[in-house]
């Protein structure tokens, strides 16, 4: 092994405190939620939307447009006729119930862990975005240099664990574009990756990439998840090709698949939140039986993404009441399959504005609240899903890091009562220099990113830049101060012969 | 009883739909939480905290500085030496036990009560800020024209519920101020009001105001809660005497009490939650002994305010992750003493910017799922309560709008489950036109007052008009529409001359 490469260890100097912080040196910060689940249904109504989801399986069936898919599913007891398969219900369940109940997933370094699963949860930043956007420059296709921006921001805060594909690089040529967006993402952060279901060629360079990077061998790889995917079910209750080979290459290779219904009430499920749901379980628990068939224990996440249509134009809604409805109702169902629940931090607005803040905060609510364990678009999702950007991405980890300091246990004892520092400061006193407030202020309180707490006359002085001006000069701040972690250099090296060769060769034959 | 004036009980054109919409004929939507509070601590933990409350009130006790209260709190059993009161637990607790857990106030007109307490919640309008501001004339000192448009807007809007005291009127003097604001808050809008303790004179003059606009007798005043005040402890452990006047005077009103410690940790409580909350539980169950005292069963409110300071610069913040665990843990103290809690929605926020969408969703959140029964500051607070905020305002209308929709409960049976509706569309279909989406469509979904879902080609054509710019116009747009809720003439008259002759009277003596 060669000397590490030494750039990104180095201490910097904290915009805030003038002290060092060595930002790349802490581990992320795990988070586990300390609350019980909220619950939108009964038990009951629960066992009734699953119970339905099974009926749906039965006598609906799913259209599934895979011969392969269609063969592993009859060879396990499903019947398929003209492309539909059918569900027998205990078979079903019984595949499902082969799925590990918590998985965890391995960035770069021993400190780089995700648990998915139980109270665990692990943040991903946005992804799939055909657009970058910024106050200053716009919206315009999204390009490498976007999405490099938003990998050096992200390996920055340690409330990311996962990254996002961000958005398309679409001045990379779509065959060798898994290749370089790859590369970005392990060389510029050491958080878990995002893999595209593109087709088995370019599943199978990313995953290779991913083993080369960790420094795996084969048989190592397969029983290491160290990157996620996900799978869409072509809502309603279809699996088309693509997806079914994705699901199926996965599973085959040990890594993270979650199978999220695209279950946009009133458009491709029922207007009523129940039926939309008992649709979502139908989708996710054949898609997720389907990787089971491949390869029993296979690590999946149960994904859930109904939301609602504006039933006026029939655009999609998000950040909704109905959305939150959904995302509590899919913690429950998914905790009824002892699975990993997936959600997503999402907004319709077009602009990073109060809209995005206050719809975003809806929908985290909503995941976090409902019990997800991953939260897809935790960061620079905007205009639902068509934009990632810069200063949403800011104003998202700030409300991502409040919610890090919220799930901190608080313990109540002797001294944290502070009745001996109540009766010294006494009546009508006050606590800025007693013992006990010296003592802790330093930790006590969260410490804002973007919030601006100083009084009217110094923020009017200072300009009134408000939240969304001040996000877009933390990024770039934040992108220019950024410096990639350490890999060994055979890897890297490694790494790079990989993709060239892979160039050479044509790339992928990519399929979307 | 002559003919009701006729303003404001037509139907007007709705800007959405282009359909009449009898705004003012609605009820206002009542709010029943459908979800378990959230805990932020074990039972034992907050037996704790209640415990470490009754030590502090037992061997520090509160200071009070009014001679009344003093001898009401030693006639009922507490010791008091030189203005300290100490509180024998026994008496204390059988004191707050007598309060009622729930409490129903009413507004004008049999369709406008709101009941406090259980899964109930009243939602307020913000109050006592200085200054007000919009995006187009600024910030300036509050006046009674700023004040009438709060009134207008929140008549309109049928998730408030009671009218918090909005801005400052500066233009009007002290002595009348009391007068001129009641007479707008009755006159403009039918919710339920604000008084404000400033002085047994003031107090009288705002009931009195009241059992005109209501019709009431003195007798039936007194047994009927039609507005709602808050007393403030001066945190640490202080009552001063206006606060325990209007305990007192409130009391033997009838009228709800909302007692409310300032409780900042950090400053006037201790950095530590357990602390700030043990100290907020004991000044609380003081001053809500003392209305107890006063009057067996008076109408009382618990009221969390807890926050804490930004250590750096001693500035008060809110909407923190610390102020939802201590809204949390507020909302299980309430109702480990049986009584409704109030908790509020607020920002530190500048400007009505994404800072003060996030910071509001937070509070709203920590206060909502915490299982508050009021909600103060519900909308328009910003500064930290240093103005009220047009555009804030109405941002704040569309968070509280979707809660209000959250609220409302989702039935799981077989029409909702939709599987033979699921079956009609089949794979792959959409579900638009069909006869299961058509029955549902126009209330299937919240429709938003603020938040634009049109796409991005459409809302750059039209501008680009952020949330915040949207708000301005719509707080002037609904203030302009408003016309004033009925009032008996003979009423009316009654009430213009009850405050010119107060006014000739010299207004109130107030303190302040």
């Amino acid at each position: 092994m060669k000397t590490p490469r030494t750039g990104g260890r180095r201490g910097r100097v904290s915009r805030r405190t003038g002290t060092i912080e060595k930002r790349f040196d802490k581990a992320w910060r795990r988070w586990v939620n300390p609350y019980t689940p909220v619950k939108q249904f009964s038990d009951d109504e629960i066992e009734a939307i699953h119970n339905a989801a099974l009926r749906i399986l039965r006598d609906i069936g799913v259209k599934v447009l895979c011969d392969e898919a269609r063969a592993l599913y009859t060879r396990a007891g499903m019947t398929a006729v003209d492309e539909i398969v059918r569900f027998d219900p205990e078979t079903t369940i019984e595949l499902v119930r082969l799925a590990p109940a918590e998985v965890t997933l391995h960035g770069r370094g021993d400190d780089r862990e995700v648990v998915v699963g139980g109270a665990n949860v692990g943040v991903c930043t946005t992804g799939g975005t055909p657009n970058f956007s910024d106050i200053k420059n716009g919206r315009a296709p999204g390009t490498l240099k976007s999405l490099d921006n938003f990998c050096r921001v992200s390996q920055s805060f340690d409330v990311i664990h996962m990254i996002g594909p961000f958005v398309e690089p679409q001045d990379i040529p779509t065959n060798i574009r898994h290749l370089e967006m790859m590369k970005s993402v392990v060389t510029l952060t050491e958080k878990v990756p995002f893999v595209y279901f593109r087709g088995t060629e370019a599943v199978a360079d990313c995953h290779e990439m991913l083993r080369i990077a960790h420094g795996l061998g084969p048989e190592e790889f397969v029983n290491k998840p160290v990157c996620y995917s996900v799978a869409n079910s072509n809502s309603p209750l279809m699996l088309d090709l693509l997806m079914c080979r994705g699901i199926i290459d996965s599973a085959q290779a040990g890594q993270l698949m979650i199978l999220t219904p695209f279950t946009l009430s009133g458009a491709m499920a029922p207007v009523t939140l129940p039926g939309a749901l008992a649709q979502q379980h139908a989708e996710a628990i054949a898609g997720i039986a389907l990787s089971q068939i491949v390869r029993p224990g296979a690590p999946v996440c149960y994904g859930s993404f109904t939301s609602n249509v504006d039933m006026k134009s029939g655009a999609p809604a998000f950040g909704t009441p109905e959305y939150v409805k959904a995302a509590f109702a899919s913690g429950q169902l998914a905790r009824h399959l002892n699975l990993p629940m997936r959600s997503s931090g999402v907004t319709g607005s077009n602009a990073p504005d109060a809209q995005a803040a206050y719809e975003m905060e809806m929908s985290l609510w909503g995941a976090l609240m409902g019990g997800a364990n991953i939260l897809l678009h935790g960061a620079g999702w905007l205009e639902g899903g068509l934009t990632a950007s810069a200063e949403k991405f800011i104003m998202d980890i700030e409300m991502l890091q409040m919610f890090a300091e919220l799930f901190k246990p608080v313990e109540v004892n002797e001294e944290t009562l502070g009745i001996a520092a109540i009766a010294d400061v006494g009546h009508g006193g006050h606590f800025f220099g007693t013992r006990h407030t010296l003592e802790r202020f330093e930790t006590a309180f969260y410490s804002p990113l973007l919030s601006d707490w100083s009084n009217f006359e110094n923020y009017t002085e200072r300009g009134s830049v408000d939240a969304t001006m001040r996000a877009y000069s933390i990024f770039y701040d934040t992108a220019n101060a950024h410096e990639p972690p350490p890999m060994d250099q055979d890897r890297l090296e490694e790494l790079e012969d990989f993709v060239s060769r892979r160039t050479r060769e044509g790339g992928a034959n990519i399929e979307r």
